[in-house]
């Protein structure tokens, strides 16, 4: 990854970045599900077994928390302001113990804010895909990033 | 909250519920950026200070998350299979510690599925909201619930 400090003006619409994988085991998945989505499925192997899913499956929820520790791997280095925005989040596969993930993006549009001329709005592609190359996570994310001020080195 | 069990027929498009309020701690809002969202506005309080937000507020992803939590005090006790899919995901203020959240839900449409008889789909409008009453996370979710089946009691 560069080093820190991609400006707005440094991203390009189509550029495409992939991370390393991660294996995810089970300890990981009860102890979010336990803190924070405590369903069956989620956080009890013995119910979860007799699920539809046949076994604990992550939490929709820690499974974006683990593409987004990914993918500050790939993107950590750009100058976020912060999210505005998700559409079209989908889990298409479901993510078990034992999985390893990595995670995409992909730039697809950028355009300067028209109410602050140190913002820039950046669309994103995002994507979560596991050893079979099954998608588990996408989604379309819309985020504020720093324009390069008139001061700083291009 | 009524004992587990709510079927897809028994939730009325138009129910409302709240849950109650959880304050927040800063030490919850490190120990989640390190671990899933290490941005420094979310996991450095003394970088955050010179930030646009002036000080550490919480990862989206993490807000998801509280969100999810007490929205389990709500809709716990209704038979979900999974979550489908997210649309107009938003976060329109940022989330502090300190802060005293509660979760709203809104069941907005509901759908037998078209290829499992054993399937309802239906569409809930989530929001959390902090102790000033302003909107932190909201999202419209499509998710699957169990029919009743004929054997079960109604």
């Amino acid at each position: 990854m560069e080093t820190y400090g991609r400006y707005y003006d440094d991203l390009a619409v189509g550029e495409r970045f992939e991370s390393g994988g991660r294996e995810l085991a089970l300890e990981e998945l009860l102890d979010f599900a336990k803190r924070y989505d405590p369903q069956y499925f989620h956080a009890d192997p013995a119910a979860a077994a007799s699920s539809r899913f046949g076994g604990i499956i992550a939490s929709g929820i820690h499974t974006a928390a683990l593409w987004r520790k990914l993918d500050h791997e790939i993107s950590g280095n750009i100058r976020w302001i912060c999210g505005i925005a998700w559409e079209e989040v989908r889990w298409p596969h479901p993510v078990r113990a034992g999985d390893t993930l990595r995670a995409r993006s992909e730039c697809l549009s950028k355009r300067h804010s028209r109410t602050d001329p140190s913002r820039g709005i950046v669309e994103y592609r995002y994507e979560m895909l596991n050893q079979r190359d099954e998608l588990v996570f996408t989604c379309r994310s819309i985020n504020l990033v720093e324009i390069r001020p008139a001061s700083a080195p291009g």
